[in-house]
């Protein structure tokens, strides 16, 4: 019998990595820009490149992979029968008659992802980026222990993981979790890529905040904390907003635990954790007390990790999580898109 | 074998009841405005009392009850390892040095309902009214074959049971649901019971729109319908509010079908439908296709079969099912409470 090997893929608004592993752990990983120009399917077709790209680092034939697991940014839609991205991020169709979207040079409104994928890869497993990212820390992370876990990445979008009473919550298209775009305050001049006025992701997301400030989260947050008092407002009302919206899925959830994870959230959580902690601890105490906020364990690798979980062997996850093969991996990153 | 006998209690804002049933259905109901004055026990010991009135109008002793299902408002919290309630619309103590909750006639921050029921019965198993209502609506009802569906009561509060991928969600305090204290506008004069400005309960519930207006809800309705423009405004935006938490929550949880029932929907459903879904129309087209809002099927009875659902033995259910042996069912109106 031939060996188990898997690729993961991880589909962001910014950026795009595909990963090989055995039993023995992760065996490659490249990372390149995610496509935003030619037709819908360009996104699936970087995808079967990186894996490529990502086998010949490994050194093992395309051909040798049993399953690919795949955590992609959404929202998720079907078309007959198979399933594809209707992502505020990289669909610039989303908006039409609009110029909100100048950033995504495309006019798609629909990104078919399994289709392309099956045309190479017979076992596809595709979940939402979150949602790979709570199964990841569910099993080797920090929520091990904990049945009712939301996890959270803060980063070009906003996206949240949902476990309750130890399940994990997918939905009628594998949609839950897309609460980023729960409406908080539709008096804003914030829009999100979506069309929602105010939404959470309008109002928080990297991608808006540089929208609507002209400059990048990271250049807000350097400023803020080397005293910029503009910048700091800024902060300071993105992390209450994203406060409110935790709150809002622990009221609704019975949340223990909020785990955060992606790029705005990791540099910056010292700043970010006490803001948040505070507007949780403002609301009704039957509902905040003894509600936790922490940050994400696995890190960078979350959702690749995650998007192996979604196909591993089960026999695989003790090793692993003692062992946490991913450390040491190394990442190769690819300059050009497309 | 002595034949198994199931008495439930229903525990509102406003009133509360008890009913008593055997394998070939409910037997006697009795309702009674529910107590808001005295020790903080007083809740627990009027149920206690109605399960004996509803024993004696079943000509059942109140021994012979096998076990006891509760469907309650909340949220919940625990002393001591026994459920109590800590539920705005009841504890008078929970905002403290203010006149808002001049119509609670206490000052009670906790009340024992779970160490009260248990002095008497055995087997006592207590749920949130709307998890109940929505275990009712899966077993019973409108939502036997959908997985992805929320049970919504508005009523003297807002409360959700929520469902999702077939599992409805009792979070880590068994407050799942609570989604009625999600705060939709912090510049609302809008104050709900448990303390928050603005949230959905504070918006719209029918407790909170008397303290806001100074006239019931059932007034406010009722003028508008005859054409007093003010009350319509006041309906609109409430139904605008109501329909905003429905999105919110189709966004976080990827639901199909939202169930409503309460005694402020129940009289104004064809009034409040097409303005809750034209509110879930206008967000973000990739979550809310699809989505179905309907009344609920139980009606009056939701949570009382609720609460023996949560009880029931299996076997009982295919019959209920086909004979739906609730209607008919004579409740017998206390008047006195206490």
């Amino acid at each position: 019998m031939a060996a188990i090997i898997l690729a993961s893929l991880d589909i962001g608004g910014s950026k795009m990595a595909a990963s090989i592993a055995n039993d023995n752990g992760p065996l490659a990983r490249v990372v390149q820009a995610t496509v935003k120009t030619g037709a819908a399917d360009a996104i699936g077709q970087q995808a079967l490149r990186l894996i490529a790209i990502a086998c010949a680092e490994a050194g093992v034939p395309p051909a040798s992979i049993s399953r690919v697991g795949v955590s992609s940014c959404g929202p998720f839609a079907f078309e007959q029968q198979a399933l594809g991205l209707v992502a505020p991020n990289l669909c610039g169709g989303i908006i039409r008659g609009d110029t909100y979207n100048d950033d995504l040079p495309n006019d798609w409104t629909f990104i078919p992802l399994e289709a392309v994928l099956r045309s190479q890869f017979a076992e596809v497993v595709i979940d939402n980026d979150c949602v790979a990212a709570l199964t990841a820390e569910r099993c080797f992370g920090a929520a091990q222990q904990e049945p009712d876990s939301v996890y959270v990445t803060w980063s070009t979008g906003i996206g949240f993981g949902l476990c309750v009473d130890g399940h994990i919550l997918r939905g009628k298209h594998g949609n839950a979790g897309h609460a980023g775009h729960m409406v908080l305050d539709e008096t804003s001049d914030a829009v999100c890529g979506c069309g929602n006025r105010g939404d959470l992701e309008a109002l928080v997301s990297g991608r808006n905040l540089q929208k609507r400030y002209g400059r990048s989260a990271a250049d807000i947050f350097a400023a803020a904390v080397t005293g910029d008092t503009i910048s700091m407002g800024i902060v300071q009302e993105a992390a209450r907003w994203l406060g409110r919206g935790l709150y809002n899925l622990a009221s609704a959830l019975d949340t223990r635990c909020f785990l955060i994870g992606g790029s705005v959230w990791r540099h910056h959580a010292g700043l970010l954790m006490p803001l948040l902690e505070s507007e949780m601890q403002s609301q009704f105490p039957a509902l905040t007390e003894g509600v936790r906020i922490m940050g994400a364990e696995l890190d960078e690798l979350v959702t690749d990790i995650g998007a192996f979980a979604l196909v591993m062997p089960a026999e695989w996850m003790p090793d692993w999580r003692i062992r946490k093969p991913w450390n040491g991996l190394r990442t190769t990153s690819l300059n050009e898109a497309g």
